[in-house]
């Protein structure tokens, strides 16, 4: 007799419970499938949306042997397993994807800062620091004078701008990189290179070797946090952004990724691109592709870790503007359902995604993306729409945006009825 | 002190765990809730991806209960829970939506031919059948010929073509008549209408009684179920459109529906509009909106019963085809692992939305969706990657199709690295 076929499709399981996690288990819906996730707590946004839930810790090798078992593929919300729990795992015969010797290389800024040198990768002149002479050394030998800005950065563990700090001079870097070390914590020095503009080129690799490029988009950062993207990144020439393009699908082949890969990248005020960081997974700046692109990063990186052919990676729309929610530095008097009720009146086109996130100062809370053809007047909506669902009140001065609410094919009872 | 708005979103139970929940959870995830279901088994579509799952019967009021205990809302994922239960949690302060005195228009075909022709709306000539003797009278009535065709509905329980009987005559009418009669099931007949084809209206309204309205599309029929849905339906005049999504608007409104409201159509060869039947909840001819409308009929049904202001309706691209994926008569000797890697590998842009249910012949596994603007062209992929992902055989006849393949942005290793 044969055996009849699995009407499922395989386990993925991913470590971390956020709302990258979250988000992955929306795609693997439609994949046939659920999302294991190893999650520290069951009020972590993954957790809360999906049945199959390990409650553990990332730095716990039993707990990833048990998020891991029976899985197709283990994969990552988050850069934060130790290398070395990895390897282990891959000696037992788990396919964790990204390898852990690709994957190194979003974990530590230094061995990826030399890995991309030693390709040939454009990146910010930089040097790894163990005393403070290094600083000086690294000041000295690039003939940089000693009142120019520096960059200090921990090598391991930052997010978010976290573990990056920006500094004035050579003083205040060495007294920066001094607390650093005294921490214990190894630090790399960096030049600080004069910017037009952030760019990230976001691609998936599969294991068979398959590559897939999104449109390359811009990334609004303030304070050090991606407040804004915007696909594609606007009045970017078609040969750098194939440039961007091939350099991190290049980039991904080197190294190994499967999976997504995001290259963050600064642009030069004198057009050149420089590679900033690396992250392999979804990523922030490919938000946009949930309601932007063909196939959604999500989707795109479950494929890639299970080595089905990958999904086109085509915009949908002339522009996507992408806007971070991010927690208000007083908790709204609004709950989120009343802000999301005011918001859908006001913009039926906003297409929502929220974590069920506690809200606090910063923190990403949720997205919201508008999809369309005029790049300012979505970057406008989009920051609108960010800054009320975070503050429950809207900027000043944009009071007389409502009348812009298009309401074809939408009327209360009796538009037609009753008359 | 303040206290702390939640920073979720409510709660919203769902009877019923079939892939309509399972989608419907999927859409529940973005707007930062999860959504509870009521399932009969623990391996049902829903049930497989949500956390918050009652195990139970839609017919037990005790687990009816359960499932709506501290829901915003209580909604379905088919009609056949018993009206009286659902009064009976009406009367205890369940949120019921749609309400029973609504839902009951899609539970009761009789019911429903009856309020919709006293409302003036275009029905098929139809008759309650008690007896023989009123198949006889509405023949007689209707001055149709004895061997004029029939349909024969069972007032109650039918989807997808369960329940609806085409006779050939009367004499076979009242053969097929006399079967249900004699089992206690109540039973209409209609006279058959001439059909040009079928369409569908699908509208979503809120207790506020905001009202939306999809494009409408045609639904391509073989053997009583719903293979492929065009939207917007080819070439139907924007007067008919408009009259259709009129029509759906009024209905939704007359009834007090509150969520997704489908309302099925015949129309003529003579270009008149028929309603067939009504579903009050997401619906198959909706399932396009997933990929081919700015919102999906799964995010609108919730926006709608919690009365949230509904979202933009409009299609993103002129055409969208979904195809069902029905079971195989044989179970393919490949897994739907494989076939869903080689239809990517052949078709980057299908969407894929699989249920993770047990193939069985003719049960609805899954769906494709695909997005574009070349009709003929969309509408031959649907059918072929239908086709495939439930036999693992593609059709004969279309093995030239392989070139149509676009690889734009899409390369293996070594495209432009290693030369």
């Amino acid at each position: 007799m044969m055996a009849v076929p699995s009407s499922r499709t395989p386990l993925v399981a991913m470590v971390g419970g956020g709302q990258l996690a979250r988000m992955t288990h929306q795609a693997a819906i439609a994949l046939g499938q659920n999302l294991r996730v190893l999650a520290n707590a069951a009020d972590e946004p993954a957790a809360l949306v999906t049945p199959n839930v390990v409650i553990g810790s990332h730095t716990d090798l039993e707990d990833l042997r048990r998020v891991a078992a029976g899985a197709a593929a283990l994969t990552f919300d988050h850069e934060h397993v130790p290398a070395e729990l990895l390897e282990k795992l891959v000696a037992e015969g788990v396919n964790v994807l990204p390898p852990p010797q690709a994957l190194i290389h979003a974990q530590d800024k230094l061995v990826m800062r030399r890995r991309l040198a030693a390709l040939g990768a454009p990146v910010p002149r930089y040097a790894g620091v163990e005393s403070l002479d290094d600083l000086d050394d690294f000041v000295a030998g690039l003939d940089i004078a000693e009142d120019a800005p520096l960059v200090v950065k921990a090598v391991r563990g930052g997010y978010d701008g976290r573990g990056v700090r920006m500094a004035r001079d050579l003083a205040h870097a060495r007294e920066v990189a001094g607390e650093y070390l005294a921490g214990g914590v190894p630090v790399l020095v960096e030049e600080r290179v004069p910017l037009r503009r952030e760019l990230s080129a976001l691609v998936a690799r599969s294991p068979f070797g398959q590559g897939a490029a999104w449109p390359v988009v811009e990334t609004v950062q303030r304070d050090g946090i991606c407040v804004q993207v915007i696909a594609p990144a606007p009045e970017l020439s078609a040969d750098m952004a194939a440039a961007a393009q091939q350099l991190a699908l290049r980039l991904a082949a080197e190294l190994g990724v499967v999976g997504v890969l995001a290259v963050e990248l600064f642009e030069t005020p004198e057009g050149r691109l420089l590679v900033n960081e690396l992250a392999m997974r979804p990523h922030n700046s490919g938000h946009w592709t949930m309601d932007g692109a063909r196939t959604s990063q999500f989707e795109q990186h479950l494929r890639a870790v299970l080595d089905y052919p990958l999904g086109e990676t085509d915009a949908i729309a002339p522009v996507t503007v992408m806007a971070n929610v991010l927690g208000a530095a007083e908790q709204p008097a609004m709950s989120v359902d009343e802000r999301l009720h005011h918001l859908f009146a006001r913009m039926p086109d906003a297409r929502v995604h929220l974590y069920a996130k506690a809200e606090r100062p910063g923190r990403k809370v949720g997205h919201i993306n508008f999809v369309g053809s005029d790049l300012t007047k979505l970057r406008e909506r989009a920051e609108l729409a960010a800054y009320w669902l975070a503050h429950g009140q809207w900027r000043a001065g944009d009071d007389a945006e409502q009348s812009d609410v298009e309401e074809r094919r939408k009327m209360p009872d009796g538009w037609d009825v009753h008359d």
